[in-house]
């Protein structure tokens, strides 16, 4: 929920709806967590999560390292005073001229998930290191991943075999388990794969020394979810269970945990409407949607708390939407959701949890809306 | 497919990877085509499609009007010449305030859908036109509207006899038959339905004057679509049919039809890989996807004409993705897209048909990517 800052802030500063703000004292805390539970793992912020300077200032000051999707990504971090050896450029999908120039800035280190990527870093990277993402199945995501991302860990063994022999080092696997994870097992699935991957380059003499092993930590929502203290247990074990007493160097990368329950949403309700007069249930439109803010919504995803000024009256069941012309432009319509009957037009609400993947998803004008502006705090 | 005068910027105007190229005489031929075949009606642009300025001013020097979704829009329009009696507030969903402020900028069509915007209207904008939308089913349609916008006929009345009551002038009815429709009764259901909203109001001595019939026309992607003319046809003889010798005023409020063909994606293949070795198809990463222009490839709704310099040969099928971070960022998984066998990294491709609803879409820097870059020619 919002913190008293946060409240404070909005109670004082009259900017236009719709606005995000976001208590880095949150991202703080949470950060600290990562760090005394995660004792043996570097942290490497995913940036995308939420890109704002004052975030990555912070998280620089903390001593995080960084994830970075795209060489503007690289140069935000070391532009909030992140040193490169503390980057890594997690894409898999680059460009040439993109991984030539994040060489240039000092990163030297690679996600890759297939040997014509090897060839690409070993042409415009010489020497780096480089880890291979390994395809997962993602159960126990509210949100798995597609198969865009990784390989089987068969062909993972290729992969690294090449970089060796293109004369980047080897360094390491990685995965992603699925974006708000709830499932402790399934880093454990996961680094069992990680595992046999060491060990088969092992007999060949390519020493991997690194297992990173992504994000998909989850934030508060609707729902209550597992502590980092449960992660970080969960996660130990399996590396034990797998690893014995030969625990690779690991990496983990929250976004969504580092900055999600950090955010809140201010919006207004600009409009309240039945589309024939038996309908029994209302729609509800805020001047926030699909496209300045809650493309999470997608496919009704996830479903953020909302917090209306009347949570005491009768509830009544609502399809939310956008401001938009769009019509794909709704949030909740499959599963209504309730809001009390007495909202009325021009009502402030309050979305929780929105600290991540709002702010840069937005689109640039749809509609002629601007994007979310974004308050750090 | 990409007009001479595009395939000449491109040749000689090195701009990086990815942009798009909008041809303007190819819009202008579209109002053209338009202004014929819908003699008795006027052409209000859906500016949302693309407010390229450029756009803007040119349909203002070919006469044209403007439907707008947000104050933004409007002053986009007037900025390019517009008078604000051209200009027609289509967004069912506004903030008083907004309301207000289009009133002060000379705007008087409004569009509602209930009576609570009716009051909104009344208060903030007295005396104004406005136009109730109703819905339709959207058979027919490729990507068919949900129920976001409008009321159903029997409220519609409800709708305009308030409008009436509180001093607006009941103008009219405004429907959509769904975006991309290709289904020449389409208009015919809704045109009946409208005509029965006009018989109930005029018993009351409520005599509504005007019919706008929204969007909808498609652009060519990779299916013929039926020809302007033949829409023009089938909807004079709808009108004639429902309205008999006292047919309204009409607007059409083309956007798709208008700029989609006039544009053109230049993008490059990032990467191609496979999964494993023993994929059948390929994953071809593009330097262009949902969050950077290609956000109408959701659900995999719009499949646009892919040109490569490769067309001759052996095709193969590939699941095409954007170069983000973001699992969902895939265009086309379900129905993989037949490409050269001998498509290659660093190729560069023309996605055709892409004029509307793309630049403007794009997210202001997801994954740091910056927004589509566009040239308007």
């Amino acid at each position: 929920m919002a913190t008293q800052r946060i409240r404070n802030f909005l109670a004082t500063h009259c900017s236009e709806s719709p606005c995000l703000v976001v208590d880095l004292d949150v991202v703080r805390e949470n950060y600290l967590n990562f760090e005394k539970t995660f004792l043996q793992s570097r942290i490497f912020y995913a940036i995308k999560a939420n890109p704002a300077p004052e975030i990555l200032r912070l998280l620089v000051s903390l001593g995080s390292s960084f994830d970075a999707a795209s060489v503007a990504e690289i140069e935000m971090a070391l532009k909030a005073g992140a040193i490169s050896e503390c980057i890594s450029f997690g894409n898999t999908i680059k460009k040439e001229r993109d991984i030539m120039r994040a060489y240039a800035l000092g990163v030297s280190l690679y996600a890759v998930d297939c040997i014509e990527e090897v060839e690409k870093i070993a042409r415009s990277a010489p020497g780096s290191r480089v880890f291979c993402r390994i395809l997962t199945d993602g159960r126990g995501a509210e949100w798995p991943l597609s198969r865009k991302f990784g390989c089987v860990p068969a062909m993972a063994v290729d992969v690294l075999r090449r970089a060796h022999q293109l004369g980047l080092q080897a360094h390491g696997v990685s995965f992603h388990v699925g974006s708000q994870q709830t499932d402790l097992n399934a880093w454990d699935r996961a680094l069992s794969d990680a595992a046999k991957i060491f060990e088969c380059l092992g007999k060949e003499g390519i020493q991997l020394k690194l297992v990173n092993m992504g994000g998909g930590f989850p934030t508060r929502y609707l729902k209550d979810v597992p502590t980092t203290q449960a992660y970080g247990t969960a996660i130990f074990d399996s590396l034990k269970k797998h690893f014995g007493n030969h625990i690779p160097e690991t990496i983990i990368e929250p976004g969504r945990a580092m900055v999600g329950n950090a955010g809140v949403i201010r919006t207004e309700v600009v409009l309240i409407s039945k589309k024939a007069n038996n309908d029994n249930v209302r729609w509800v439109y805020l001047d926030v949607g699909k496209f300045n803010g809650l493309v999470e919504t997608m496919d009704e995803a996830i479903r953020y708390p909302i917090e209306t000024t009347h949570d005491d009256k009768t509830m009544e069941p609502c399809i939310l939407a956008g401001p938009t012309c769009d019509s794909a432009d709704i949030m909740y319509e499959k599963m209504p959701y309730l809001l009390p009957l007495s909202l009325t037009v021009g009502d402030e609400l309050l979305i929780h949890g929105t600290g991540a993947y709002t702010m840069s998803y937005a689109s640039v004008a749809f509609n002629g809306f601007e994007p979310l502006r974004s308050y750090v705090i």
